[in-house]
Formats: structure tokens, sequence, C-alpha cells
């Protein structure tokens, strides 16, 4: 996929750092996971699951629902990285297909936006053991709606 | 959606105690969330998560992953009803579509299988708001691989 | 899954023979493949296909594209069915699960609408043979927008 | 997305004239919409629909069915590319999200596959105007199942 918005010399709409934060501030579930943002640049996104005992299911592999997380905030964080901190950004669709078992060690999810017009934004996700990009684990379409500003308070 | 088993005098191939001690067991997500099967028949199931800190994101209604977690915790106690305790299972796919927020109290999650052949399990799934089934919050398709007998130990 | 519109007296805003017109008019695919709407109410629609050389692929059965095209062709008279003659819906999602080989005889889709709120309507279908309505052999989740009027413009 | 398999200097298990044969002899809706294979390599497909009446619908613009076909199309060059002729091979699952309207002109689809086991077979499909491959229209993801050979009778 190619990424429709240029990285180099962008600056992303919102720091790991600050990204983060919120994240710690406002999804308790992320830390629980050890789930976090690596690099947000305009356009796309990183994120990282550490390897533990929360994030398993029978078998010693990542829980789909972990891996459903990790997804989940790499795409937000790339969606605030496009558009800064914006509290309207609202899930409305995911797809997942899951490939091979997770191997025991942290995961890596990428996450490409494939557009970001007023309305939605759609974001292509793999999801990748540290270091081999090419040993894809699962890979997910993601939308987030972005309401209209007016309606903003029928919503929040 | 017509279930395609019909449930009445057919008893399931696990008991929700059965379920939830594995759940308890295997997936300490589930606990962290407040997520527990409710009910299983064979064919269909029922799951509850637990209107709690855990399981929000910003703006006090429940994440996304949280939702997800429900959603698979529910279709993987159908597909344990149908085919009993085993462990082959495997998610392949999901895709969710968020219709509207969620309201501030406990959410169910229902599950109805399409079918059941040897190769893998398609479930039909919706969540509301406990005692409201009409008010379906997200609706979602899992699949679930089971794998050829042979091939268990490869993947195990 | 329980239609959230209750179609007990209530008119659709479209009738079928206007529905097919229109289809007939805009859509060539549809003719070709024999696909036309059977019944529209409020929040819910039927379609049919003709079992025909034109939507068969190898082995004599009904091709992907054809029974998407029959998916489509019901989410769109639900659509119609629930919001008027509105030439501002878009398909933005498909989602799609095979189940089984569909037999060689006439299929329904029966379309259900989960929501219909100002930006987007979400359905849910199911494909099976004529008059075995428990005998699924696709699912699927369609998702429609509907832009706000101010931006049909700059769309159509 | 990366894709798998290496294409350098590894013959496709088909060629795009042996494709396209197979492709006029079974699946007559293609030749009508004007799809055909451009080039398969090993792990890689490319489709390409020709802008014409056939394949549009209100407003001038591709059909969503179209599309679909579209899709799908490169999703199979893509897998016999990877499996030889293999008439086992059937769609179980296909996820598309439409990102914008297609312009007037021919569209290309691209596919990789992302893995390639006994058992199924997913690809990224994205879809673009000739020439413009940063101009996504629509993205989607496809699974492909690959019965066991024992069962082969039984399906077909």
């Amino acid at each position: 996929m190619t990424p429709l918005f240029s990285s180099t010399g962008t600056k992303s709409h919102i720091s790991v750092d600050r990204f983060n934060a919120i994240l710690k501030e406002t999804t308790p579930l992320a830390a629980y996971l050890g789930i976090r943002a690596e690099r947000i640049e305009v356009g796309e996104a990183w994120s990282r699951i550490t390897f533990s005992e929360a994030a398993l299911r029978a078998g010693g592999t990542f829980s789909g629902p972990a891996l459903m997380a990790l997804i989940d905030v790499c795409m937000y964080a790339a969606v605030l990285g496009a558009s800064g901190d914006d509290p309207r950004a609202l899930t409305s669709n995911v797809a997942i297909t899951f490939l091979r078992r997770a191997p025991a060690r942290d995961l890596i999810a990428r996450c490409r936006l494939l557009n970001c017009d007023s309305d939605f934004v759609v974001g292509s996700i793999i999801v990748y053991p540290e270091g081999d990009e090419a040993d894809v684990v699962c890979t997910s379409t993601c939308t987030y709606a972005l309401p209209p500003r007016s309606s903003e308070d029928l919503r929040a």
C-alpha cells in the first residue's frame, strides 16, 4: 500500500509522548495490556504490545482481543497524527483477518492512512513480530468517523 | 437471522460454569474487563460486560477493544457450546460495525452460529444494552477455523 | 437480529416497481445478472437473483461477484425504502462471509437495517435459497454513507 | 504491505493468457464487465476493468458490484498464480472499504498475498485509477479457502 501522506519533513499533529499520555489517562486497558504508540507521522503510526501474561490466551499466544486493542490504538494514533487531538473521532468499522499464531515476543502494528477527508478516515494496519515485518500475524482495515462539528455535542 | 441450531431440548457441549472457569484460567483480560458468559445453548450464546472503569475510554463510554473482547468471548462460548471443549478453535476473521455509543450500563452480546462444518464456524453477533435488544450498539460476524485434527500438533 | 423498524402498517418510501425501474435504468449489471427487488418495507427488503448462466462461475455455482451484486441491490432497496429516493447514498463498507455453495436455484437476499441516522445506514443481509431461509449461503454487513446535504454537490 | 513472496525470477504457476482463457470460459460476468488479468506473479497480481456503460451505476461512476468483481478476479489471479490451476479455491470472506468515487477511466486492482498455507490464502487488494496508484478508490481483504483434497468431491 502506498501511503497517501508524505511523511518526510511533515510534522505530525501530535507527539508520541502526548498521545501516550492521553492513552494512559483515558484508556486503562492499554496500560493493562502493555500497549503504547512508538512513532507517529502524518498518515502513518506504529504501536507496540509487550509480550506479557495479561495479553495471552490459552496456549500462551496473544489473544484476539489483545491484538484488536493493539490495532485500535495504532489506528487512533494515526488518526490523531493526521487530524490533531480531535475527540470527535469514533471507530465505525473494524475488519481483522488473522493469518498465523503470533510468536512469543513483542508485536508491532503499523497503520497507514488511505484517506483523510472531512467525514471519515480509513487506515490499513498490519501486525508483525518486532523486527520481522514480512511475517504478518494479522491484517486489518479500520474506519473512523469524524462527525460534523455541528453534531459534536449530540454525540459527546 | 434464523439460528441454524434448534436449542430446545438440546444440551450444549459445555456448561456456562465450565466455560467461565476456562475463560478465567486462560484469558486474564476477560476478568480484567468484567466479561463472562451468561448462557450457552447449541448454536447460540450470550455474554455480558460489566460497566466499569476498566472497560471505558475517553468520554466514559465503552472502548472499542472492550466491545471486541465481549464479542470474541461470546463467539468462543457459542463455538465451544456447539463443538465441545476443543482447543483447536482459532479466530480467523472478525468484522465489527459500530452503530451508536453504548449507554452507561452493562452490555449483552448474543451470538448465533450460522453454520458449523468440520473446517470453520461462522457466527453473527449483536451487542445491546441489557434489557433492550433492539438498541443494537454494534454488530459483528466472526469466523473461527477448526484445523483438521491431523494438523493440531503443528499449530498448538 | 431484531429489525429496528416496525414494518406493520408503515409504508415504505419507495415501491418495488419504482425501485426496479430505477435499477433497470441506472445499473445494467443487475438486469444482466437477473437481479431485482421483491419486496420493500420500512427497514427491510428482499431481492432475488435468477439461476442463470450469466451469474455462474466454474463448477456451475453462483459466482462471488453475482452474490455481492445481489447483496448490494438488497441493501440499496432497504436504504431507499427507509430514506426515499435519495441519490446521495453511497456504499462505504461491505463485508461478506460465504458459508456454503449455493444450490442450483434462485436465491433470495434479505436485508434488515440496524440503524438509520443522518450520517450512515447499517444493514445486515443474509442470502438463502428460495424457500429455505435457514440454509444461509452467505451473510453480510453493509454500511451506506449519507453525506450531509450541503456536500451533495461536491460528490455528485 | 510487504509482499510475502519474492517475485523476482520466480515463475507464476499460471500465465496471464491461460488465466484469462479460464476466466472467459467460466465466468461470463467478467467479460460483460470488461475485467481481465493484466499481470500475474508469485504472490501478486493485477487486474483491470474497462470504463464502460456495463460497469456503471447512477451518476456515471463504477458500481459497487463492478468493483467487487474486479477485486475478486484479481484475488483469484493471485491465488492461481501462487497455487496453480486449483479448482478447489473458494472465496470464504471479502471485506471492502470504499474511499472515494472512481474517476471516469479504467481502474487497476493490485493484490498482494499475505500468506499461502495449505488451508487458506489471504490477499490485500487496492483499486486505483490507471497510472495513479496513490489515489486509492477502495481497499479490500479477501480470504480464499483451499479445502483439503480429501473433501474435494463433497464440495464440487
